[in-house]
């Protein structure tokens, strides 16, 4: 499937799948979209935090379509799943959000690390959610961000268990993406920061780590929603949680 | 101190030291020195096990002096001291070896993790054992070598605790210098190399770990005399571990 033929199938309401292992190497992103009156803000909280908020592209006010990664793709039913947020808690889980918009909304679409797995993947290191066709499993981190506005809070991240001999070539292939969270964020030890219970993932699925795996996380694009929750914004969109924008830019265009 | 002056001290017996935290920004090798009928299958050996073996020269038979890494320093005396090998036992440890010299010996030098240490402080990671004015910690492993006529065995790891925030950062930072070692061969689970107490170093001088901190474990190039002893050669010599050849390349030479 091309990620233009996906996004179709999505305008029609027909897909309604997380979108880990689909359009092969094309990049996915991470989607939010905010009054203007919190846009300002919003972008500076995102390059304040580069690594769980890879700024990809802005699309308005007075726009909802794509110009950097993909052509003219309509923000409003091209994401196979939408939450819509009021007063920071989640209101509806919705396939498009034509009704929600007005001329104000600001999107912000955020690079995702399913971006690199396929680098990964390529260079012989297994991903058991892939293999499992799961959604990735993301936690809650004590890593602190640095506040803009309403702003702040903690790191989400995506843990993946790693064949442990395979460790630093993952942390040096994934370095190679800086754009799309790039390097882990941490190695090892989950206590460290803050994740009490690595056996249930606070977001996603949760997957089984071997004795000779060792659990790496890297910056995960669902950390703004976590901000978003704190910042108890009285209305915002978001992606549903694995249910990316798929863009027509390639993986490699990332890469340096 | 350049790496000439030092050379030349070395020369004259005037410097006894490892030699970590000397001549920063040059390059630190490891040497071994065997008898030509050996050399093929040791040369074949490194090539099998770039990591921990990685070949940055070779000198003689008929000559004893560097031409790449140095010009013109004699390997007879200007590391600062040596070990005299036989049936695979350290005979003597000795200050310079003009007396073992024959036409029939082959040099080689080898990438050293000293190299890329500068790196590392350079962005800010804190090395315990350069601060302590100590030798680096290293480990024998079960990591298992390709094997060569009569070399084979075991991988020998150099370990430095990292502030567990910089862990990627450290391994992207490495990952540089392939030519000396480049990214950790593990991180973080001393047991899944074969590791059982990490308090106490094989080599060099145990360091402490403090609870914010992670081991991470590099190819040390002190493999070789792991793998010297194993295949009970009569006659060979090496620099004593942590007392290097410092040459007149830069570290930076060796970067990608």
């Amino acid at each position: 499937m091309t990620p233009k033929e996906l996004r179709d199938l999505s305008a029609r309401g027909d897909f309604d799948h997380h979108t880990a292992g689909y359009c092969e190497g094309y990049v996915q992103a991470n989607m939010v979209a905010l009054p203007q009156e919190y846009a300002k803000d919003f972008k500076r909280f995102c390059e304040n935090n580069p690594k769980p908020c890879p700024l990809l592209e802005v699309v308005g006010p007075g726009a909802h379509k794509t110009r950097r990664l993909a052509d003219n793709a309509d923000l409003l039913n091209t994401i196979p799943r939408y939450l819509i947020w009021k007063d920071g808690c989640i209101d509806k889980e919705v396939p498009q959000i034509g009704e929600y918009y007005s001329d104000d909304l600001v999107f912000f679409l955020l690079g995702c690390s399913f971006s690199f797995e396929q680098a990964l993947v390529s260079s012989g290191i297994r991903l058991r959610h892939i293999e499992m066709n799961r959604n990735v499993s993301m936690f809650n981190t004590d890593i602190p961000l640095k506040a803009s506005g309403p702003f702040f809070g903690k790191m989400v991240v995506s843990m993946r268990p790693i064949y442990y001999e395979l460790v630093p070539q993952a942390c040096l292939i994934t370095g190679q993406y800086p754009d799309v969270h790039g390097e882990p964020v941490h190695i090892g030890y989950p206590e460290m920061i803050g994740i009490q219970n690595i056996k249930q993932a606070d977001y996603g699925d949760s997957v089984e780590i071997k004795p000779d795996e060792i659990p790496v996380f890297w910056a995960c694009g669902v950390t703004p929603q976590n901000v978003l929750v704190e910042a108890k914004l009285p209305f915002a969109i978001t992606h549903a949680p694995g249910f990316m924008f798929v863009g027509d830019m390639l993986n490699e265009d990332f890469s340096t």
